[in-house]
């Protein structure tokens, strides 16, 4: 007779790996629309190119998983430490961030292979573990999310990539849209009371170490607008003089805009006749409802004081953002940020663009990086930058929470960020 | 009979004007020991000479006070309103920061011509004021503590210069200093509790725009060090490999080590042999027990990482400086930060060096710049910097507050900064 | 009965036809051994990509010659203008010459269809055209000479790329160099008379504008070395301390050296140990006999000063090079400049590496550059930089001329030139 | 009875140092309308300050003259060798170039005391010299013409910061200028025959290393215009486009064009309307018949090119002017270029403008640097420079002769640098 089936129980087995594995996929499913050409490229520094992406999120897994804990594991390629390491001082030299896009070899051809390799390895690991391991289910775990990152930043980086190219290529062609004359929802405002209140991730779920520890604030009387400021809303601004009045600004977002020439959102194509965006399904007709996008910190602040309110701190927003029902975020492949089609009491708190706060980045009240080299990451950022709260268009599930942290500096805007007012009761 | 003699009980005459009569000589007083030469040079974007700084403070009192205030008050000269504002966008035009330092008309004599011109019209306006008015009052008071702020900075820039300069010229004569073998004291730590907490200015006395409103924030329990950390701790970290290993440091941070070639604080001269420091009394060796001085925020972050602890918040610090006796703080000419003497509870919390804290500058909540264009400073730099707590050796007297925030950005070291050590409990 | 053959005797069809399609041929040839992902990359702001050569000299045939001289030739993509004009004024806006990198689109595909789509249209145009007409004739003939000269950049930028690659690639395998131990020839010296000469080209065959006018220029008596300067004879000069030594470099020189902190030639790696050279054909030994390549003007310049002699002017090179016989050069894919093997009078004046000489790039008395948008090239270029004659061993045939002048900036060193001396007599 | 009277009969006492005397003289007049802070100030990073002038020079002969030839002569400050080396690389470290401006001490006074201190030390060493001594008098020789250049340096690098300034103040008072209205003399063209000429100086008099040694050229027929380009002529290439049209320019001039934003030469103001011109007089209108001045060598070979002629080589400018009758050219106080005013054959030839040539800056065939340090002087800049030969309005006498070479860079135009037209026959 046959043995009883011993059910496979572990979290690893039932739950991270098949999440694995969705997520390997569906990082090859976003690369299907392009050529290699397309995927070797570095757009500018901040941006990286596609096919380093997919290496690096790949050698991430070898290095803290597969090395340490696969007995046996043969390292696929030497040579991918120096060529696809990001940031991490702990494992040695790499090739500089703004020489990225110099990597013609490895090919896109043997960085896939390198994607199978480690993929049949963690596979074997899987396999081979006995049940779970927290530090290898952890690892784990945070490998699954920091390759959604990527995704996201592959997107914005490629978009930045077709908006520099005279052609204004399409990622994916275009779906007329269904919604360019909509208006916008009217603008109304949830008001929040004053409290001591816990902010921060309560642990239930993944959550990055910058969300920790959970601590109390004090919160002020305050309201939120409904939904996100909007491109018409934009145009106003701009002519209303926003772009040429120093008093809007801050000193350094002043400088900024006179050095830069910045006279209107990155990606506006037209100034002074038919606004145009560059988006990933190409150059589109600007659409007067939909939420401005790739705007700096510098003019959602500049635009939310000309506008007569502020940008809400990082703790309003989690506040208002914690009292929504659970929300459905599903990846659906929306490439540019829609324009308003519902009535709910807050919307576009995810899923549309990211969403510029007041708060500086910077440590909870007893933060303490993780151990190891994975620590490196996120504590070492938090000086001179801006936290943004909600997901954008392109954010993949999972990411769309409300403790998650954002954060970019205030001069960047190739992100798909935008933003929502906020005012003092 | 003769009328009974009206006192004179306006505020203006009994108190802010003898105050200013004293802060305009204050100046004066200051640039005694320099000849026309070191008044006009710039040496460096950030730092600004002492002519303009001389001039600028008196354009201040003539633009948003005589101006407005002194009927038929006439305009010293027509030109140093391009010359000598600083960046009030609303008073239009001026002299790029930058070049500053071209300005070697109108001459150093001229510029005392136009601080006399503009010193007896303010007498005329106090005479002609029938009393109080809130305004005036008001605009006298902020032109004192301006005047003040720019007489440190005076002393700063006057700093990069001679540093700057191969003769190495000192300010003052220095005086043999009587505590350069003194130990440091003791480094304990003071404990405070947890607790919702007013901060920022209760309205008594003068304070900043950047100091209000007055709000509640909540504190965890933490412990701070009752000194500052010294050049001998200093030492310790470089001789450790401080400035050599990225993991001490914020990426931001690691970056600027290398781009700038730092290996040791700013003015420290002779690397791997006898320290110097250079100072206002000229090149000095350099004293174990004094304070570090004039390091900038990620390397005092940096420091505290790398010795195992933070450093403090601004909350934190304004807690524990609430709790001192009213501290004697006079201007004494102590032109570098002294070395320990004595042994209170919380030491060198004023009259040292000015104190990094790990909270990014930003708008108290409710925060509202004041109207008019005396509402252009503060507000607008209220992002990519970082607060600084106490005061300074060379930090006029009344400067020295529990609420003070003074700001810099982490890259910055030409101010008179420093650190003191925190923990959590 | 039928007609009599007409003899195809236009020098169209017999003579540069035939040559186009070879040359045409010969750039497909070259970049067979790279991938699509290698031709798209921009390694340096000098540099091109691959790609990009490929269809900027398409592009030039398809402007200049099909576009005026082929009725209803159709333009194979009106985008393509903007994409691959280089610096023609007149042709109106284009990609900035820093970002043809960017231009992952057009592919490399459709690029390999605009080729085919031009070359079936001048083959069209070769059947059209009755018989000779002397500025079609003009312009096909500047066209092979400018891809040729496209194909000598397009390796030289490759190498940048590859250079710059953590993996070094191969553009081609390494044979194993068989002359790594011979001895340079031994360095003898050929006298030559002073007189009023005749230089520049003599009309017979092709020469570039800037080898027009002939004229005479007086030369004094002088001698030329009969081979060039080795890398052995490097290795003394930086041994000899020639990098750190300011008296041996014109001043702007001494200051590149220090900003780009030189201490050896362009490609050369393992400073202080065994020296390898980047190559086409990988990382190699430095084979001591064979001439230093990729050397500045500034280094030549104090290589010569540190040696007691001095470079070549134009004339004199031209002078010694026009005595020579025939100089049977092929286009051999010699990839690196290899060591002499033979015992000619004058050696390596062709084939090895281009030869810096003293003269500026000017314009010789009388020059006018030729009419239309073709004249922008040469003349506009005539400022700032030095002469370098003889050809390199990627150069292709029919560039080994006396009169041939190249040029370049003179700290620009990812060209394939290198020195050989001269002196007084 | 007497000694018989044994009569001075030494160059150096008979004719040197009475030159001497007056060339250090001049330099103390030339300086007497400045403020030391006028004499502190670095207005860019090419020009220096009027006290860094004066003490370079100084330091000059204390170094190459005193230092080596007066038996116990004492070093005025030891300090001074750091502070005051330009750019003798064999005379040790120096302050940077860029940062000369900082240099607030020593003081002007100090610097005067220097003077007086090293030119006692010189009478004395005339008076102990017991006649001619040829490499102190080629030293003396060369010190005077040294600082004759300085003093030239000296007026451009002072209306660089005269210009910055706001107040725009006028070295001198202007004299109501007798002859604006004046037209410019016709257009009128010398014409001269080809021949193979020896040119560089013939030895008679002073001249510096790179006008020797004189050797023959070949020279084609050419004709030269009679006077200088005119503001007025230079207003016709200005409304003609000029600074927006491509094709005039060498394509490193347009990009300079368009970086720079280049819309008219240095100093001229009030673009559109009414041109005023900054002069060392002060702003003053533009005068239609004086020659434009403070013009790049692009923006000379563009006006050249646009009027359909060419700018002279530094040959045919020699030759032409070789022919003059002995030009008296005295040091009159002329500060900005005067508009012509008689009618001679050659007109402005010198006493106007420097005048561009075409001809880059290269060491005459068999040049040598003279030995020693000074030998690091004029032939370490023989690259990337263009010759300009005349001299101008603020040129000190002796500095005018047809061998004399000027040199700056294509795109500098602080110097007092216009043009004359030249064309092939």
């Amino acid at each position: 007779m046959a043995a009883p089936a011993i059910p496979n129980t572990s979290i690893l087995r039932s739950c991270l790996y098949p999440r694995l594995i969705a997520t390997r996929d569906r990082s090859l499913e976003l690369v299907k629309p392009l050529t290699a050409e397309d995927m070797v490229v570095q757009p500018t520094d901040d941006a990286s190119p596609t096919k380093w992406h997919l290496a690096h999120v790949t050698w991430f897994f070898e290095t803290f998983v597969l090395a340490k804990f696969l007995p046996g594991y043969r390292i696929f390629d030497e040579t991918f430490n120096f060529c696809f390491n990001s940031y991490y001082e702990s494992q040695g030299a790499r090739q500089p961030r703004g020489m990225r896009g110099l990597l013609t070899r490895p090919s896109v051809d043997r960085v896939m292979s390198y994607r199978q390799h480690v993929d049949e390895a963690l596979g074997r690991l899987v396999d081979l573990l006995p049940g779970d391991q927290p530090e290898v289910n952890r690892l784990i775990e945070i490998g699954i999310n920091h390759e959604e990152q990527h995704q996201e930043l592959l997107l914005m980086d490629l978009l930045a990539l077709f908006a520099a190219n005279p052609l204004r290529p399409a990622y994916m062609p275009g779906k007329p849209s269904l919604i360019s004359d909509a208006a916008a929802a009217l603008l109304r405002w949830s008001e929040y009371k004053s409290g001591l209140i816990e902010f921060g991730h309560d642990g239930r779920g993944y959550a990055w170490d910058n969300e920790y520890p959970r601590h109390q604030a004090f919160v002020r009387p305050f309201k939120l607008a409904n939904r996100l400021v909007t491109n018409g809303e934009w145009i106003s601004f701009i002519q209303d003089g926003g772009y040429r009045d120093a008093n809007h600004w801050l000193a350094d977002g002043w400088n900024t805009v006179q050095r830069e020439a910045w006279r209107c959102p990155l990606y506006w194509e037209g100034y002074g006749a038919d606004w145009k965006l560059m988006t990933l399904e190409g150059l589109r007709p600007l659409e007067m409802a939909a939420p401005v996008c790739n705007v700096s910190y510098f003019e959602a602040e500049a635009f939310a004081r000309w506008s007569g309110h502020r940008l809400p701190t990082e703790f309003e927003w989690e506040l208002a953002a914690r009292g929504l029902p659970p929300h459905a975020v599903t990846f659906t492949p929306e490439l540019k940020p829609a324009a308003l089609q519902d009535n709910e009491q807050l919307l576009q708190m995810y899923g549309s663009v990211w969403q510029w706060t007041q708060s500086a980045y910077a440590p909870y009240p007893g933060y303490t990086p993780p151990p190891g080299a994975i620590g490196e990451y996120n504590g070492k950022f938090m000086v001179s930058q801006q936290v943004l709260r909600g997901a954008s268009c392109i954010t993949p599930p999972g990411h769309s929470r409300p403790s998650y942290r954002n954060f970019f500096y205030p001069q960047q805007r190739w992100q798909f960020a935008g933003l929502r007012l906020a005012a003092d009761i």
